[in-house]
């Protein structure tokens, strides 16, 4: 059996494109004792991955030259030597840009819980609906009375961390790109009100919106977003540092934040977290974000592209910002 | 009576300095009921007072033009008409740049405790050693096996944080500027080793000295200093802002530091504090400071310049790093 892959051909300075990988083909040898076959469903698409393809120290080694590129994944199991797996389980990994994997020993491997599409799995049950849940709660504490300012808010992970920082009681301001994303977090995820970054300043957004300053601000993105919140804190606020896709692709770095000082004036914390360190901590999650959801608390948008071919082209959605939510492909469904 | 005053005259932009400043006179008045009349003996010279002289929003109002200047003091009372006030009572309060100033109702002014001199109570038992302690201790927890990085680690604050965190048993690592206050630290004062940042890089120094990186970062001088720092930082680090010495006397802001995404990457807080949230608490921190001070396990190293006509010219001292540890001046002793 053949096993179509994208693997990382060079490493990009500046913006990651197609250009930067190249197809392999490989034959699916036969399982020995302890390893499973998985045929890729679903891969997740995530900024995080830029950094993966960095030749730079991080919280994952980088993927090499010639290698698979990783990803996250939702697949089906095709055959299994391994305890614990049958065939037809549906399962998540890191099963990376192919058509199938062989995972040893179902390393890294879970299977979905029941009633969980796989869809669903890299969704808003997915590490970026993980991430957004102990980002916000586990690094702050959102009650009644606090703003909550969230760049990134019409992405994966922001339109989660709005929507449980309105289950908390807290008026929730939105920063994304353009009308349409700005539409959507007001009128269908309930934020109290979007600033369209591409048509107005942040700084002039946020003083409009938030008269009392921000309490807690949930930053996708870094960069002049970041520097324009640090001059509207409210005293004792809490900057989430969960990413900062403004300079994930940049040559050179972009400049940081020249009002560092306001976290002393204002007594203000800035933390950062991976959610690496809270998968052991899934159900926890599990058994408050299934009932919102079921329960119609927390909507989802989800942005599905399609097809083999369409991989690369797809990771360079997150960075133009063209993704419209949550950023997926399907390569095929589970029979 | 007449009262000598230093007021300020102009609002600097860039480095401050007796230019800034013209003398003024004052006839002291009779005291009306609840008043007291002190005598300044000793003023305190802080990094905090060139932002009391900019004309923007800051944990305190700002100083107006033809104000005396702020300032830490210890004095002496010479009247009084409040109760719990005695003449003789050597009190510490904002005094400001003047011989004499006048206290209504004895608001904002506390009597030394027994057996602390004047110096000592601007000193090693002041409000720089009330933010060490509460700033390191409330903020982080070292412990024996951390790794300590203190910058301005000679100034009147550095100086203690390093200390205390020898105190709790971990390793300490100061910078400072030129041999004589590095040697100071490593043999006077116990650190374990000292980065002196006119001659040799920060980074450089960092990687020399802590190779299982910084779990603890006191940073009281910002800029450059502070992102060689957010290079080396340990899993879960804490990054303590006390304040940024390097930005105080910019004329334009100072960059801010471009790998602010490596508090993500190692799961890292930054976190600014001011001192007076702290001042309720100056109690707590005299029963372990008292003690640490005359057993000898805290040593304290102060800078006293003398005379009214010095005033303006010693705050420079501050920015040029000409203090050699905590900046004072006297203008009397008690009687």
């Amino acid at each position: 059996m053949k096993n179509q892959q994208w693997r990382l051909s060079s490493r990009p300075e500046g913006l990651i494109g197609p250009e930067h990988f190249e197809r392999g083909m490989e034959t699916v040898l036969d399982l020995t004792a302890g390893q499973v076959l998985v045929k890729n469903l679903y891969l997740s698409f995530d900024p995080t991955q830029r950094g993966w393809v960095n030749d730079t120290e991080s919280y994952m080694p980088p993927v090499a030259i010639g290698e698979v590129m990783r990803a996250g994944t939702v697949g089906q199991v095709v055959s299994s030597e391994a305890p614990g797996f049958s065939v037809g389980d549906l399962v998540q990994g890191l099963g990376g840009w192919q058509e199938y994997f062989v995972s040893d020993g179902g390393l890294g491997l879970s299977k979905l819980p029941a009633g969980i599409t796989p869809q669903q799995a890299l969704g808003v049950f997915g590490t970026t609906g993980l991430t957004a849940y102990f980002g916000l709660l586990d690094l702050s504490d959102p009650k009644p009375g606090d703003t909550i300012l969230v760049s990134g808010a019409a992405g994966a992970t922001g339109q989660v961390v709005g929507q449980i920082a309105k289950i908390k009681g807290a008026r929730v301001i939105g920063i994304a790109g353009g009308p349409e994303k700005c539409r959507w977090l007001v009128e269908e995820a309930g934020f109290d009100a979007a600033i369209d970054y591409k048509n107005e300043s942040v700084d002039a957004g946020i003083q409009r919106l938030c008269p009392n300053r921000i309490n807690i601000f949930f930053d996708n993105v870094g960069g002049d977003i970041l520097e324009a919140a640090l001059d509207h804190l409210a005293l004792n606020a809490r900057v989430i540092l969960c990413g900062g896709i403004a300079g994930y692709n940049a040559v050179t770095p972009v400049p940081g934040p020249k009002n560092i000082m306001n976290l002393v004036i204002t007594r203000s914390r800035m933390e950062g977290f991976i959610v690496i360190d809270y998968l052991s901590r899934m159900a926890e999650f599990l058994a408050d974000m299934v009932p919102w959801y079921q329960s119609g608390k927390i909507i989802h948008l989800e942005d599905v592209q399609e097809g083999f071919d369409a991989i690369p082209a797809t990771l360079q959605r997150l960075f133009s910002g063209q993704n419209q939510g949550k950023q997926l492909l399907r390569l095929a469904d589970p029979v």
